[in-house]
């Protein structure tokens, strides 16, 4: 039986391409695995059942043989933990990988979502508390930089850790952030272009798609 | 040989008990493992030696034999794989002491950390920003604390996943925002009663008492 993975049915367009559920499917595809969707809206989001799933209501979950899992970060270690393309099989390779997996959720994309938080609440520019918060997100992205250097990719090889490094970079697309630093936007396209993130963003697009609200206001009438 | 974990040499006050290499110190602990310090201060952490070990100066980081990691979730997470009482060997209850790990650092401290921030540069109890962020955090604390209801850990049993939320948690030790859940409350002093905690704990303040600075501003003499 294929997996099932929780997303939502349909999201404004502004988070369209970034809910995490792509990230997901994202590490599904590099391992050569079909999936099936959950979809859910506010409604089930609260629900208790959902929350029996998901204890924070977040999207996405995992739902396998004999395992429910939720934590974007948890589930693509699952997935990648059967999955060389995702998490070398060498024991320090693999470590490291995992490493930058923590690294991508942990320490550069909170300031990033903070920043994301200020420019959906429109604090002006000039407010200290953005300031800092921007100053913070600059200081990631520099080390981050400054690590890369001319590498294609964190480490040796493509791993979870750039698949959740590239899709927490992509939460600044409605920024400048990244016009600062060629090399990360550089390395942003390399992992984008693979053919499973074509893939994976191409799907979560075409659900939105299919559930667009209509004119009056009322979802598409397509069931699911 | 035991592995070498980087720690600072002193912190101010307000973040003594709090700094990250407590949440490895504790993970070894529980895992009978000895290990050594190594103390850095600001001019280490940003030096290019050290920015070699952990690309964004953070602390801790963990070299043990052929393996130098960084970031603290990854470094509990190595340390756990060969530690039952931190992750147990049966795969389900694998995955979900590992999704508990996730969303300790990705779901939980992010607000917790923006809120720590705001406080820091004395943001008005009044500031709408604020206000939105003590919001996210209680949101997060209210799901947590339906879910714990009147469980002892977050699964079955003690896990690296309790090990971090708890850690997690007690970065709200200066605010009342914990007031409101009793249950988390007690959660936390169960998780912090356990031997290896306090051991850990122990060790770190024990490291910044030996190098408090003195009244001239120096550090005491004892060199690492």
């Amino acid at each position: 039986m294929n997996p099932r993975v929780s997303a939502f049915r349909w999201v404004p367009p502004f988070a369209q391409g970034l809910v995490r559920d792509l990230r997901v499917r994202w590490a599904l595809h590099e391992a050569g695995r079909e999936y099936d969707e959950l979809l859910i809206g506010p409604q089930e989001q609260s629900s208790k059942e959902y929350r029996r799933l998901q204890p924070f209501g977040q999207v996405p979950t995992y739902q396998g043989d004999e395992l429910s899992l939720f934590e974007t970060g948890a589930i693509v270690l699952h997935i990648a933990e059967t999955c060389p393309q995702l998490l070398p099989t060498e024991a320090t390779a693999r470590s490291r990988a995992k490493a930058w997996m923590f690294a991508a959720l942990n320490s550069v994309e909170p300031p990033i979502l903070f920043h994301n938080q200020l420019e959906m609440m429109q604090v002006d520019h000039a407010n200290p508390i953005r300031q800092a918060v921007v100053g913070a997100v600059n200081t990631r992205l520099n080390d981050l930089a400054v690590w890369l250097g001319d590498r294609s990719y964190l480490e040796q090889q493509f791993s979870a850790g750039d698949l959740l490094m590239t899709t927490v970079l992509r939460i600044l697309r409605s920024t400048d952030l990244l016009g600062a630093h060629p090399t990360l936007q550089a390395y942003q396209h390399r992992c984008e272009q693979r053919v499973a993130f074509q893939r994976a963003l191409g799907e979560q697009l075409h659900t939105f798609q299919e559930h667009q609200p209509t004119q009056s206001g009322r979802r598409s009438a397509r069931a699911n």
